[in-house]
């Protein structure tokens, strides 16, 4: 396996800890298991990348109920400083719920010869979900980090997570916790 | 409102009736509303497009637990024939679970000026929510026809639905009954 | 190297031979070379890729100059009959001038494990030009086959292919007669 | 006419008058002109975007004659100042010649309400062209401005101009110098 971790979301506007003081608990509940996780990533150099929220004003998104943030330029877009980015780390700003739509993603990852996409971060049937597949989409195994990623209400997490585990494309997409997956015999080993 | 009905994944393989004779009940139920569906937007010169799956042998698709089937070239990626296709229909073959991917959807339906996409078919949580949600991405509103797709189990399709009604794309992205849609002030009159 | 052969637009309404009665000569005298290397890339079992234009009436491409031609589902979109296709030949059709451009041809080519694209057609420094830097562009080395394209004026042809091999990016898109590329070490044997 | 304008690849290591100290001098002949456009542009609030090379290091661009250069995160990918960016101008980096490879500028100049891009900036014959080309296979119209850009030598330059001239996309596709385009009834005034 070569793998890569892509952080969906993980962001200063949608965590919302840091500037709003509206932190979602269930977004919250997961930053040390993330924190975790990335320790891992680097240690093995597993490469990591933020794949964050990065919007214009004006956007479709936000013409129905969902309020303007994660505005390209502003610090709602920054990675939380729980998390990083450390120097090692990619930033891809994205348009979209998949971190590939529209983005060099990729490219990248061909580039680097990564064969699986570890995915986490929020939320979980969303841009989670979403980039899962379309990394499926673009011919890359996928792993979802069930303890690494949330939904605003656990029972949506649950519920989704549930769906994954039941789909026919298990085991190319499968749901791993991050413990499961560094048992694996051919995970990168800590250098 | 500008819409198009994109049925997706309406074919012999995969509806599983003509050919393997392993029907699945809960796709077979959608037939008559779909059918419904297709009269009425073709009556109001709504365009039709089936998006059908049509993978070649060997694809990663195939290396997990799932079987080679909707092969392009052979009869089983056919649209069923209850449904069609009617000349004025468009049969688009698509590789992977969006009928955006690697395909000239979004440059047909902006050249046919749409606005909003109809999604119905198969599975509601599987090519039916990522068709929907690559619709949004490629800036097009959605609704997604509840009446009108299915998932092999129905409280697949009752979660996955019930999660999208609370979602905050709201109503950029939303669930209508074909009733309901044909009622709308906006959408074309029969002709 | 691990090559496909993509023939870019040699259809009955581009060639102008077969409909219209209005051949052009430049793209006439292309066809015994284009038998030649078809044939020779049928007997080494490199795949063989026929992109071919096929537009939707009322596109923008229409709007200038440019008449209405090429419409998906007229005859006008056929391969000339002198060059195939085949049983083992794919034919893809594409809406616009690169044959990568909103079509799976990059997601087929990566299945098929191809590192090399061999592109012949016409016009030289149109759609064959463009698929050859798309190609490129999606991670694939490139061959334009200088005896087996052709623009509408032999200067034209000529002026592009010199500027080619000039080109910065030259080996990986290169400019070869297929008598050379046959002469290479790591071409595939005739089978 | 409602345009944008896209400067391509006047990036400090691109036009070698900062780090290299190896300017090409048909590179900086354009300087006075690319000024010009860029103020007029301002003036007028149409969108600027410098759409600039940002490779990877390892990419199959430079497994060739070329060397790498325009590395992501170096100085060399900055524009170079005599240029910009102001505030209000946009800054993409793109993997590839084409501006609208594997970017969100297509989203970006829809949510804008674009339909036609000048291009400027460097090569003519390649990053230039293949930007303009995919512009217009993306639905926009196309303006190359033919004094605000140039290829290394000055004769590619003409002669691919000339080529475009007789272009059959013309005038969907059309070669301008920013006087003429300035003087159109339909080219945002003044503000």
């Amino acid at each position: 396996m070569k793998p890569a971790l892509i952080v969906v979301d993980m962001i200063k506007d949608n965590v919302g800890m840091h500037l709003s003081r509206r932190a979602s608990s269930e977004f919250v509940k997961i930053i040390p298991p993330l924190q975790s996780v990335l320790g891992e990533c680097r240690r093995r150099k597993i490469p990591v990348v933020f794949a964050n929220d990065s919007f214009l004003e004006g956007d479709l998104l936000f013409s129905g109920q969902m309020k303007p943030h994660a505005i390209r330029g502003t610090e709602g877009v920054e990675v939380i400083p729980e998390l990083g980015p450390e120097s090692s780390d990619t930033v891809l700003e994205k348009r979209r719920m998949s971190a590939f739509f529209k983005t060099d993603l990729d490219l990248t990852l061909r580039l680097w010869q990564i064969d699986t996409i570890l995915v986490a971060g929020i939320a979980t049937h969303g841009c989670v979900y979403l980039t899962a597949m379309d990394g499926f989409a673009h011919d890359f195994r996928v792993v979802i980090l069930e303890d690494c990623c949330a939904a605003h209400r656990a029972e949506i997490h649950e519920a989704f997570l549930g769906m994954m585990r039941a789909h026919p494309l298990e085991p190319i997409v499968r749901v791993m916790k991050q413990e499961e997956l560094f048992e694996l015999a051919d995970v990168p080993p800590r250098i």
